[in-house]
């Protein structure tokens, strides 16, 4: 049985006539927007901008971004054609600093690069079939995560997530979602709280959208609330994705995600994180070693343009913050799912 | 020595030439606008819309609102002014359901309306100076809060606060802000990090501008935020005013506040609250009877009218959450230092 449902799937990124298609999601519940993308500098201004984003999400853009980078190097035939590749690849792979998916994916394309005989075309092309397999796999890997992580769900569930990790932080299913996706799908009974994640409300924008499109029972709530929903016994899962996991099972994720894994601990409800092999590091020992990208002041103190605080005022916008492994109930990639110690467990094969 | 600099008093609620004036504080921080109110379903209004908030600020403005409505009943010279009256007072106190304040203070002017003989005009004008002694008291009160609090801080100190427990919810300079105020007075280096407090932004629309106001460095941060920067040694203490606390010490404040309790917990970090003793509720045992008034769902789909989530989806909006006892470090009241176990030592005189 098959839990994701196809009509799950959301179209986050494709290629289609020469051109890399995405879904404009700073444009999203309003508006479901898809734009073409011919430049790999447009892709990096996407990623930065938050049009795309989710770990495995721009990993995948990061991949058609290099094929623009070398059809641009063919075009010119330069004689630097690789060293101007490599110069994009740079780019690319900096365009966030958390998400180590981004630099995973980019790694793959410098491989395919360096394994590639012959003139700029043959290494577009090359690349070109890398990003379609890093696509391919990743739905593959949504398959697995959603059915290795449902099992972990009781039959009828309130199950509480933070950001988005649906199919808009993917190919199309996602990591968190889709285990709730696939749970709905094998008949379970859940029903999802989805904080608003500010500044961006990727929860409220994003998730309740993907959830809703999917028929399944959403409840949009402010991040301040999800520790007293936790603790007055009215989650009983907490399932979310990751930026970057360290070598000993810390997790980054959205900002926010901290503070609900110190609800769910005090409340002795599970903490389950999802994501793909390729967001572990196991070159970053600990969460200490992940660096956090600080986002601009607007974000925070001019949402939708409107200033709601006085000028001049300090502003912290730490885009994500890293759980401790010791919150961490388990952790669920494609092979199966990971509990503490997290060094063994994350190396193995995973259970289930 | 007065560490309350009266240039930090805000006029949050004023009384002046036969009428109420209020700062309306849904336009703040972009505007400073005074309202004057002559009918005391004004009051409710301006209660339920939030244009006075914060839990002594709506007990001093239900004693106001009881002005008014004794003067309606004294201007129509009924046979029934004090039924009418009466129904005033009741719809005054049940404005919003968690602070105990407002009932607090609209208890008061029943007692003053019992012991005054006479008619209508010369009750009036016994709620008045009732309400007159409530306000100044507050003052009161939140100097000797500020002392008390302040001794508790060191001498170079960051401090998170959420909501707003300043001037603006008081009726001058605060609870948990009169703290900050006088130690600030006292020459000791604090500087503030303002959860900007979802879904009604109080942290960074009106502690802010207190604080600013006052020469406080100031920093807003998303709700999301305050847990990643407690467990990173960024703050050394958090301070929060409250609407209701029970017998046992368990605090009811602003949706958001538990979940910086429990970071705080386990960081290690003191959590404390300030609040006068009419904020202490001692016909409440514990927290689990405490009503939470449950707000609209435009307030967090529909901020600044922009609709952030797709149509129809289900919203929780609890306007305050719980604290448990154990969470809670001190309680400051203008009684003093109060600590564990709260239900002797609130009943006691406290400490400093």
């Amino acid at each position: 049985m098959d839990g994701l449902n196809s009509s799950a799937r959301v179209e986050t990124i494709v290629w289609r006539g020469e051109t890399l298609h995405i879904i404009d999601q700073t444009r999203l519940p309003g508006c479901l927007e898809t734009r073409a993308i011919t430049d790999y500098r447009d892709v990096i201004r996407a990623i930065q901008r938050l049009e795309i984003r989710g770990a495995p999400a721009i990993g995948i853009a990061g991949a058609y971004g290099a094929v623009l980078a070398a059809r641009e190097a063919a075009k010119y035939n330069s004689p630097s054609a690789r060293a101007d590749l490599e110069e994009a690849l740079s780019a690319l792979a900096s365009a966030r600093p958390t998400a180590v998916d981004l630099s995973w994916a980019v790694d793959r394309v410098r491989r395919v690069v360096a394994r590639t005989e012959g003139g700029a075309p043959a290494v577009a092309d090359a690349i070109l079939e890398e990003a379609h397999r890093i696509l391919a796999e990743d739905l593959e890997k949504s398959r697995r995560m959603g059915e290795a992580g449902a099992a972990l769900l009781p039959e009828d569930a309130c199950v509480l997530t933070h950001c988005n990790a649906g199919g808009l932080a993917t190919g199309g299913y996602g990591t968190a979602l889709a285990v709730i996706f696939t749970a709905h799908g094998a008949g379970k009974k859940i029903r999802v709280i989805a904080d608003e994640t500010r500044p961006l409300l990727q929860g409220a924008r994003l998730t309740a959208w993907e959830l809703q499109r999917a028929g399944i029972p959403v409840t949009v709530a402010c991040d301040g609330a999800a520790a007293w929903l936790i603790l007055r016994g009215e989650v009983d899962a907490v399932i979310v994705g990751s930026d970057r996991i360290a070598a000993n099972g810390d997790v980054a994720n959205k900002i926010g995600t901290l503070g609900v894994a110190l609800a769910a601990s005090a409340a002795g409800v599970p903490f389950y994180v999802v994501a793909p092999t390729s967001t572990v590091d196991v070159s970053t020992p600990t969460g200490d070693q992940i660096p956090i990208e600080e986002r601009s002041a607007e974000e925070v103190v001019c949402p939708f343009g409107i200033r709601v605080a006085p000028p001049r005022v300090g502003v912290r916008n730490p885009a994500f913050d890293v759980t401790p492994a010791r919150l961490v109930t388990a952790i669920t990639t494609e092979k199966g799912v990971h509990r503490s110690p997290y060094e063994e467990s994350l190396a193995g094969p995973g259970v289930g």
